[in-house]
This record gives structure tokens, sequence and C-alpha cells, in this order.
């Protein structure tokens, strides 16, 4: 067995993704390297989990130090098979990405890919979402390679504390840096195109766009992409607002 | 246009849930109440939206004060579709569920109920996601819609900050009163039951049980709900870790 950390990847563009495989190359040289994935493209997938129906995997590659699995699941289904049945070892961290196209602010809350390092840090293993603010289906990954090795690394060497992860994005084009960030405070707004079908009957198409309720705040993690910066917000997997638990606490329920 | 409340409901158990019907039944005596639930059961489904198909909308209900559609999508969906395209005016609150089973601890990561809660306060509503620990079809409502209203009551006169809903879990039994609580620490552990078919194949269905992580302490969701009192989470939709935010400041990307 190899003594080299082992690492775990997923992301939500589906196995053959760009971003995938630059997201390999870059974890390759950091340890050996399990990828499980989902087999087509499931953005949006937030945290979810597949109950209704069983999971089937297929490993399509099996090499020293390198395999890799494709799932009919979800990202957080692709994390939870990988610790519960496929891998003989703990992974020693979780890497998600890396995805075509940012997962700042609220977005964070539909995000397969953070859906992906966010179960990784549950099952207690630092992880990392890495987004590239580029949809685009052949983007431009080779100056946010040299940031995610710098990211992972800085996570390696630091470590990250229990439920805990960090959610990445990157910008398009030259980068001046990198920032520790918190989420912008921000929503879509106008979702949906409204259509009637050749049988006259109507459907919606999710579309839409931003609404920043914070902007030139220095410290949000969309002011940081927009300046050139790599953007770094730590995500707590513990959701509750311990702001307003006291204050609560004089309610009369 | 009536000068009552609007107070919008969904779920993810579906329209025809048993859950779903308690909850109409404790809304209307607060309000118009409109319902925007999935035409089936989207359990597991978390903030997931849907972004590769279109999504149908069927009105079944329509009568003064209460409507209700159906929609192919997932419970964010169904939030999301209501705000922008089905409502002639704004919601005053978004209620989901009652969901058959908890969503206390980090079930509240997958729980397609609090997706649709939180999807509520993220359109600046204040917004509460209910779950009854109790999982079959047929569960007994009648002790938790008291404390239903009494929670719905409790925010209709001390509103919400913005970005933060309700986590509230209700015991199955007697109940003897309310918590304000925190989300436990746990995962999920064994959580794939693997098989194989006719043909060979194998497949995975999830499975798996909950292994809590701090048994015995006060304040969390958990000990609240096994000691028969209804735990009230408040979560936040900003999941920024600040604790770690400003320690990480001094790492050296």
């Amino acid at each position: 067995m190899s003594d080299r950390p082992l690492i775990l990847i997923t992301n939500d563009d589906g196995v053959s993704a760009k971003g995938l495989k630059e997201l390999i190359e870059v974890m390759r040289l950091f340890g050996d390297v399990v990828v499980v994935a989902p087999d087509t493209h499931r953005s949006g997938m937030s945290n979810a989990i597949t109950v209704d129906h069983p999971i089937r995997v297929t490993k399509t590659i099996e090499e020293e130090g390198f395999q890799v699995y494709k799932c009919t699941g979800t990202p957080v289904d692709c994390v939870k098979l990988a610790f519960n049945q496929l891998l003989d070892r703990h992974p020693d961290f979780v890497v998600s990405g890396i995805n075509h196209g940012a997962n700042s602010s609220i977005s964070i809350m539909y995000s397969g890919t953070m859906g992906g390092a966010i179960e990784g840090c549950i099952h207690g293993v630092p992880s990392i979402g890495f987004s590239l603010n580029d949809s685009d289906h052949e983007a431009d990954f080779s100056r946010a390679k040299i940031y995610v090795a710098r990211v992972f690394q800085q996570v390696a060497e630091n470590g990250l504390p229990p439920f805990v992860c960090l959610n990445v994005n990157i910008p398009k084009g030259e980068i001046k840096g990198t920032k520790v960030c918190r989420q912008t405070s921000g929503k879509w707004v106008e979702e949906y195109d409204k259509r009637t079908d050749p049988h006259k009957r109507e459907y919606y198409w999710m579309t839409g766009y931003f609404k920043n309720f914070e902007e030139d705040v220095i410290d949000t993690d969309i002011t940081a992409l927009e300046s050139g910066y790599v953007s770094v917000v730590p995500v707590n997997a513990d959701m509750t607002c311990y702001d307003t638990f006291e204050t609560m606490k004089s309610w009369r329920f």
C-alpha cells in the first residue's frame, strides 16, 4: 500500500469535464488519487442524496496510484460511496471541482461541487471545493491550477477544523493573489423563462441573474473575485445561527 | 385582495402527503394559503434546483384564500416559482413540511423540507421547516399541530433576522415543551447496502444509521427531541465560518 496521501476527487460537471481532468493533474502531484464522479452533468444538485432508486458504480481507470469510478448518483452520493464502499483506506483529503462557473455567494446553497466538499468535511477530512469563474466547456484552467495547488498546500499544512471546508472561487484571466472572504449576501432574481410547448401547455426554464446585496464591500467573495483575486471562504457544516440562539431563548413558545 | 397574511407552503414528501394536509389546516387559521409542492416524493433533495430540464406546474385547487399547485421540480424550485411566477403578491411567510421523519442534526444538509425553508429566508421572508420524528405515512400529527401553531405565532410576533430560518423538529408522542437548540454534531454511517441484480451487476441502496458525536449534551436538537421536547434551531443561510475566518488570514497562500 502506498504511503502517499490519498486524495478523493469528485465534481458536479461529470466524469468527462475538462475541469475534473485539470484538477486530477494538480492533485497527482501531491498524492494518490481516487476519482468518484457523476457519470453525467449534475449541476445544481446541492447536497442531494439518492434515496428512491439504486446507484450503480463503474470503475473506468485502474493504475498505480490512480483510479477513476463513475457513478449514477449525485456528488454527495459519490463521496459517501467512496468512504463507505469503494476505498480500501480512509482518504486524507476530499477535493471537488474544478467547477466550470463560479459558486460564490448564495450559489453555495445550490452547488453540487460544494455539496461534495461539504460531505467530505462531514466525514472528518479536510475538504475543498474549487470553481473557476468561467462556464465555458473549454475554459482555460492554466492560471487557476497554480492557485489550486497553493490553496491545497496550505490546507495540507494547516488542516481545517471539524465540519469546516473551503469554498474557493478563481477568477477568469489574470490573478492578483488570494483573499480569505466571507459569503456575499445576495440572491438570484427573475429566475424563470415561461414558454408554451407545441401542445399549448406552459413550462418553465430556470434562468435569472444574481443580485448582490452588498456591492463594493471589501471582504466578500464576489468583491474579491471581481477584483481579480481568488476568494477562499471557510464554510461551516454547522448551520446553527449562534447570534440568534440567545435572543430566541426569551421567546414564549 | 385579502388583507390576511399570505402563507406559502411547500414540502418534500409531495402534494399528497398527510403532513402537508395537516400543515395546511394549521396555517389556514393564520392567513391565506398558497401551496406549491412537488407532485411526488422528493426527499433528500436538499437545496437542489432543476437546471437541465423544464418544470411544469398544475393548479389543482382554487378557492377563496386557498390555492394549491403541484410542480415537477424540487422543494426549492417550488419556492422560487411561487415568488417569481405564481403569486400575485409577496408571501409574508414560507412554511415547509410537516415532514414525515426528523431533520435534526446533519440531516438538515440533505433535507428537501429544509431546502424549501432556507429558500424562503433567502427571499427575505420569515421561514420555518417543520418535521415530525415519525416516518409513518399515517403518522399522528395531532399533538404536533399545537406546537406548529405556537412556533409560527412566535415567528409572526418576533420576526427573524435576514437569511435566518428555523429548523423545527417535533417528537412523536407526548410533548413536554419547546427548546431553542443548536445543530447536533453527528453523521450517517454504513450508508449502503450492496446487492447484485439478476444480470449479476452490482448496485447500491442508500441505508445506514445516525452516529451522534455528542450524546447527553444538553443544548443540541437531538437531545431535546429524545427528551420529548420540540427542538427549534435557528439556521443561517450564510455558511461562512467566522471563527476560522481570522485565523486563516495568516495563511501563506
